[in-house]
């Protein structure tokens, strides 16, 4: 299977090795390909790799613990969000990126985890408090990445009950 | 240019021909290869192809009414959804599914355009009762898609003064 949208899983065990500053720029470059609504591109990209920040942001959350070499943290900037009530479609434009960062990792062979932080209050602000980001700006995942020390096979997730054709 | 996510632009105008079933099974079982949130998997697909009905739901958003032979509209289920302060992340699954969908079609050479509808309420009761859904079934994207005919270049969308490296 080399489609790595289908052989994309969910990894929480990482090795050690650092993910080198070429595959980063290429996991940027495909979270920037994303859509954005009406091209507002109101998305950020914090990328950390220091052990101690890695710790820091690690501990936001009750299930982000898991050690990872690499940690991207995508956030929305609601200053370029579009206005009233096309403003929440930071939301999709954010979720976009992250997931074709996800699928991008599975292609260069590393593992990743998409953890939430958006709209859970609590760690929204202590991940804000992390990154030093202001409250226009809200941080919706953290992805771990890096090089796999586990290999949950792929599965189809399809399901044929939540496809409803119409003539 | 390989790499679907770098290949996928926005396509607005699409041949007649109409896509196969295989085609639109390999669409959704990319869209249901996505994540979601603790597993809760709260998104339903709407493959729509007959003539009036593509229309008829097109006609639901002012911004959506170029002519296609396949639209899928994704739909977050409330009854599925996590609870409380959780509840929202079938935005983000609904989301992760649909950009699914958009990079398999362009790994298929089919164009496709992500249009939004939720969080615009007027457009989400549109396109209920164009489909009959229940209020706690929420449309989240209308996704155009069938064979272009017209060729946006990819262009990188990569903007450094996005990327914010923290050591």
């Amino acid at each position: 299977m080399s489609n790595p949208i289908l052989k994309r899983r969910s990894v929480r065990k990482f090795k050690d090795t650092p993910v080198s500053r070429e595959m980063i720029d290429r996991l940027l470059e495909a979270a920037m390909a994303a859509p954005s609504a009406c091209n507002k591109r109101p998305v950020d990209f914090y990328v950390i790799s220091g052990e101690e920040k890695l710790h820091e942001i690690s501990m936001c959350g009750r299930f982000t613990r898991m050690k990872a070499p690499l940690i991207i943290v995508v956030v929305g900037n609601l200053k370029r969000a579009l206005p009233l009530e096309f403003s929440e479609y930071w939301i999709q434009d954010a979720s976009a990126a992250t997931q074709n960062i996800l699928i991008e990792a599975t292609a260069l062979g590393l593992g990743s985890c998409w953890c939430g932080i958006h709209p859970q209050k609590r760690m929204v602000e202590k991940v804000r408090a992390a990154l030093g980001l202001t409250d226009k700006e809200i941080p919706l995942s953290m992805i771990k990445l890096g090089y796999p020390d586990e290999f949950p096979q792929p599965h189809s997730g399809y399901d044929e009950k939540r496809v409803h054709f119409v003539e």
